[in-house]
């Protein structure tokens, strides 16, 4: 492993103790953080449920706080690191936002936009213009996805 | 023209009225507002350059005002007007807030994510549940998204 791909999984740790805070806090554990210039400007988990807001995904909320930092809606040299594949709101939103490589962990079959879906794949369309980097630590996010799920099965009445 | 036409066309007036105040806020002119048992309980307009939020669509608005007036991530009963096809941001957070009608005006050929575009038609989607009623009082939308952009281009420097 040469020193990027480390420091990748590094920022993809972060990510993972954002989904850590959703788990904990009873939201679909997802996470993400953006990075500029090496460092973390912003770090978000999904809060669906605390503020009643079906568009508080994880990206989303931390674009909006980046965008607040930088006191702008680009985000020009910034890189996303998410836990899960990206919605394709949430990958219209980075798009949007002009973020420059997004990194992804495992992928979402079901609501996936980037790559999983066979019906569309919204990276290749011409506004999409990030680089996008997937599967990186992977099996963590699956791993806490997958508490999530089963004791929400299990608690179900 | 029908009572539930002529009823429909009025709310989209008052979407209209929402991208005429984006347009002398120097705003993308989109409006859109939400409406439940006949009674309109959010208005917005897009924000983008104001809040320095690339997120700031006015169907995102929209939906955020209205999820926190009804104190809730769903809007099981509710509908949407908004005067431009949703891109594929809004059409997923539409879907998200389980909105029961969409109804646009002008069609989006770049970004809209319902029916415009070649590569994806995201209502095909499993997830979209959405009616969809398009066409609305289309040509009030587009003449207030030329004058915006005939305006953009002649004052660049």
């Amino acid at each position: 492993m040469n020193y990027m791909q480390d420091l990748n999984k590094s920022f993809m740790l972060e990510a993972l103790a954002q989904a850590e805070l959703a788990f904990n806090n009873h939201e679909v554990p997802v996470g993400a953080i953006i990075v500029e210039n090496g460092q973390i400007i912003a770090r978000a988990y999904n809060q669906n449920l605390k503020l009643k807001d079906p568009t508080a995904h994880a990206e989303i909320l931390a674009i909006r706080e980046a965008c607040q930092i930088k006191d702008s809606a680009k985000l020009n040299n910034c890189d996303i690191f998410v836990t899960l594949e990206p919605c394709a709101m949430c990958l219209s939103a980075i798009s949007y936002a002009r973020i420059r490589r997004i990194y992804f962990g495992a992928y979402d079959q079901k609501f996936g936009a980037v790559e999983s879906n066979p019906l569309f794949s919204l990276k290749d369309l011409a506004m999409f213009k990030s680089e996008i980097y997937s599967g990186i630590n992977s099996q963590q996010s699956i791993n806490i996805l997958k508490k999530f799920f089963e004791l929400r099965r299990n608690n179900k009445p």
